[in-house]
């Protein structure tokens, strides 16, 4: 899910582009809260007061429509919780950064009804085609990234060498998952800040005294 | 979401009673793959064959039917997950019984899904009334569940007492979870059996020498 930071500021999309990314970030909250499935060319023309024609002219389909709105939301998530991640140095504080920022990504709302990509994998884990696949990419792309993250620690001997960094990766995402679940079905508003407590808790149980100090990335 | 075994048989239930069972037990099945919002009167009747009529002699409106259906979901968890584990020595025994069966529950498909409360949770968590509340109830009863288990592992002494039992109990189901989302969406077919092997790892990390061994449950 990842690409390096762009040293050069990017060029200014044209406004044909940019009509259609506000588009596409109210659709990625519509699904976010509401479901993808239940986002068609109609809802979204209701939330948007604009012409159901008018959205044809962006999005020929409601799988067309889905389909950008996954490649929309992997974007957001690229932009706030992956490319900061990845400015942290390689290692440990990189793997904390990536963990942390998850879990603010919920706290803060960065998309309105929660981490999309958790709510698309449950509802589209039974349904095949070309979402599920979309979204399979995602999350299969984020997990690699985790479990990288995981052997980068491992070369710089922040952590045990004998870990199996692919299953040590899914671990710390799970509790993520996990706290995911218990904010906003349970309402446990400490649930968050409690992963975070439980995934360090677990990271420092695993550091050799080769690993710098870690910190929440968080808020920065 | 437990209730004690009971030593007397049970009488059949009236006719009435056993067709409405058989149409929820469809109604599970099918909400656990398509999600509940998606089951109105006139999918069920198609999926059953009957005449939208005939199902509303039985559920007056869409939310009656979602909510007979978290409760059918929630009677079979309790006899497929919850009751054969509470019949294990109380203690680690039975946490790790509620952990073996709840991955087989998963496995074996007694829900056609999945787990029909993880993708329920993920559905609803957004989306407040009747059915999202039914939900948070059966899920925070199962979290109870859990944690009752760890407080009766560390009173019979297998585990250590300094323990967090509501935080160990999060942080098993939370495996379990993940697990499950890694083995439908990634289809991972080893994601199941991994995390066994992992919470028994996390399980036995914190035993004490008084713990008795731990065998798999699943299959009796």
């Amino acid at each position: 899910m990842a690409t390096a930071a762009s040293p050069r500021p990017r060029p200014r999309p044209p406004k044909g582009q940019r009509t259609r990314d506000g588009i596409l970030r109210t659709a990625v909250n519509l699904a976010s809260v509401e479901g993808l499935e239940g986002l068609t060319i109609g809802r979204l023309a209701d939330e948007l007061k604009m012409s159901k024609s008018g959205l044809f002219a962006h999005f020929g389909s409601k799988e067309d429509l889905q389909l950008a709105t996954v490649a929309m939301a992997r974007q957001i998530f690229v932009e706030y919780v992956v490319r900061p991640a990845l400015a942290e140095p390689a290692g440990m504080p990189r793997l904390w950064a990536l963990c942390d920022r998850w879990l603010g990504h919920v706290e803060t709302r960065i998309f309105a009804g929660g981490c999309f990509f958790t709510a698309a994998s449950f509802e589209f884990d039974g349904r095949p085609g070309a979402v599920r696949s979309a979204i399979v990419d995602a999350m299969q792309s984020w997990l690699n990234i985790l479990t990288r993250s995981v052997e980068e620690a491992k070369k710089a001997k922040h952590i045990q060498s004998n870990l199996d960094a692919a299953q040590f990766a899914f671990e710390v995402y799970s509790m993520a998952v996990g706290a995911h679940w218990a904010f906003e079905l349970l309402d446990q508003k400490n649930a968050l800040s409690k992963a975070r407590e439980s995934i360090l808790a677990r990271i420092r149980s695993l550091a050799t005294r080769r690993c710098p100090p870690l910190r929440a990335a968080r808020s920065t």
